[in-house]
């Protein structure tokens, strides 16, 4: 096992990286501050994994609520079957609230600890790739609303993250892609020398060999853990990490939550952001191609949806959460392993991207 | 005009206290960061107060949300109603959220600025003595859950508060009634030299004397102002704010939200705390029957909802947010002008109080 720290102050806390971890006690209970632990799941994670984690609970009083799968529940609606449950079990303040599943059960689950009885406790026990090297760290927390993602939720972070390597064995063809797609992200923005070895490893990580998934989780949350440390409420640097997210997040709309998964629409909302910045002249064309050439390696799609308009784009792009005054704001790469954010968009140039279809990312 | 200031380190923000204030842009242009403003405000207040806002918020984008007018639509349904607000109109991260209402707006307007986005900005420009002398300071937003009041909420600081004495005029009696039962709150938790003015000027206060009430909102806002700058996250001190809550509440959800105005329940409240402060032998049964004549001549109820048992009550009160491993906390009397808290209430005396009838704060 291997254990990082996440460096914000008095809310600092560790990351458990590696295998058999869900069944131990020890290290549930020094971040379990009263009696009460809601696990929050869903109906795919909770017949694999949901007795495993009670079993290391053992002493407290344990209550789960099983939500349905998927992204398109990612909503208020769905949300308050928690509050539900903890009212119902009659859990007070000193509770804490388990996340254990994906990405969505991470998010709605943190947002339901930041917002019951104004915050309780919360852990992070991330089940995918994705939330494994993403979205366990770095307390972002919320839900979607039928304008726009992720527009409703709070910063909250957990107590600890627990990522056991195991429970990737179960996980879908699919879902493993769409984890690679945020571990290159990492490497991409911040970390050139990590980008080259996925480009070398990415056979090993689509294999699933425990070291080379092991390594790339820590790197990806050694990453993550050191940007958000310098900028946790993102009011700078921290927007680097959403890469891709732009482009992405108006596929997601465009498509209603949970038809391509997040880490698909980010492959491709990355593919996207290189394309333009290829057109700026930031990248070259043969590194625009290996990069196209890694996503398709790691299974991921790399042209958008076929009926996506450039205005079905721009509509959706211009209620992300980093517009200013009315204006698109992206992250691009300046080379390859260093991003930046501008509101000093070329119009023509993100046009030529987004009408681009087959051609994307082929200089 | 006065200026107080509640310190809360980088957080830290004033009040402004006096008439005219509601068109006086100089208050406001500070305040805001970006270029957009969402007022949050009510059928009943709308027609009254809101042209009044908008002249003074000349070139900003301004818009407004006009909610339901009550306790009951303080829940997710109607809050959603701000985020449809937000999303349509395309308010970004700068945007200024601005509550222009009692109690109800100011929290539900305080929860949509502290999740839209992950949190925006946000005034509080109270119109009812209740939240001049209460809600609007101190930073706790939220909405009520069908099981329980405020359930659902963050703790998040306006950047000002505006509190404009003039709208007290239009103010309905039962309403200026709630409100001076958080002013005598004041005074017997923390403040027997205001408690003592409290009993004489009670005349004054009713007959709404703007020199009155501009001093005891002047007082109250201190008053709280220093426990809030104490404890802004209520861990300790905080919770004494809280005098006669755990019982208000529990009249509240068991009338149905709206029923009951919360100072009302809160008036009711205070006066069972103080009754079983009594049987404690903490107060003097002179001091019981004072407070109830205190009461009686606010206008407000001294007696609880008829068909509620004692079942009723406990099973209420057992999830209130102070309630720790299933027992009952509550906010008492040391004596009149400091208040404590306790899990260590004598059932015995609890069920007497809760079963005293019209006999209640009567020794």
């Amino acid at each position: 096992m291997n254990t990082l720290t996440v460096d914000l102050g008095e809310r600092s806390y560790p990351i458990f990286i590696g295998n058999g971890l869900l069944t131990r006690s020890d290290l549930y209970a020094p971040y379990i501050t009263g009696r009460q632990v809601m696990i929050v799941t869903n109906t795919t994670v909770a017949p694999l994994y949901l007795e495993k984690v009670k079993s290391a609970l053992q002493g407290f009083q344990v209550d789960e609520v099983i939500l349905p799968d998927g992204e398109s529940y990612k909503d208020l609606k769905t949300l308050n079957l928690i509050y539900d449950a903890l009212l119902e079990k009659q859990h007070n303040r000193t509770t804490t609230l388990l996340a254990l599943g994906g990405g969505v059960i991470g998010d709605m689950c943190g947002y339901a600890a930041a917002s019951y009885q104004r915050g309780v406790n919360f852990i992070q026990v991330p089940t995918t790739l994705l939330s494994q090297v993403d979205s366990s760290v770095g307390g972002k927390t919320g839900v979607n609303h039928p304008l726009g993602k992720n527009m409703i939720g709070a910063f909250h972070q957990p107590k600890c993250v627990i990522a056991d390597t195991d429970t990737l064995n179960t996980l879908p063809e699919r879902e493993l892609s769409a984890g690679i797609a945020e571990v290159i992200k990492y490497g991409l923005i911040c970390d050139k020398p990590f980008y080259q070895w996925i480009t070398e490893n990415i056979q090993a990580l689509m294999k699933r060999e425990p070291k080379a998934l092991a390594y790339a989780i820590e790197r990806s949350c050694q990453n993550k853990a050191e940007v958000v440390a310098q900028d946790e409420t993102e009011s700078g640097i921290r927007a680097i990490l959403n890469l891709g997210h732009t482009f992405g997040h108006a596929i997601e709309a465009h498509q209603g939550y949970g038809q391509w998964l997040h880490g698909e629409a980010v492959g491709t909302g990355m593919l996207q952001a290189a394309d333009l910045c290829w057109r700026m002249e930031h990248i070259s064309s043969d590194e625009l191609t290996a990069l196209r050439d890694l996503l398709i390696a790691s299974g991921l799609p790399v042209v958008g949806p076929a009926d996506m308009s450039t205005d079905d784009y721009i509509s959706r792009m211009l209620v992300d959460k980093k517009v200013l005054d009315g204006r698109i704001r992206l992250v691009l790469l300046k080379r390859i392993g260093e991003a930046y954010m501008t509101s000093d968009v070329p119009k023509d140039l993100l046009t030529q991207t987004l009408t681009a279809g087959d051609k994307l990312g082929l200089a």
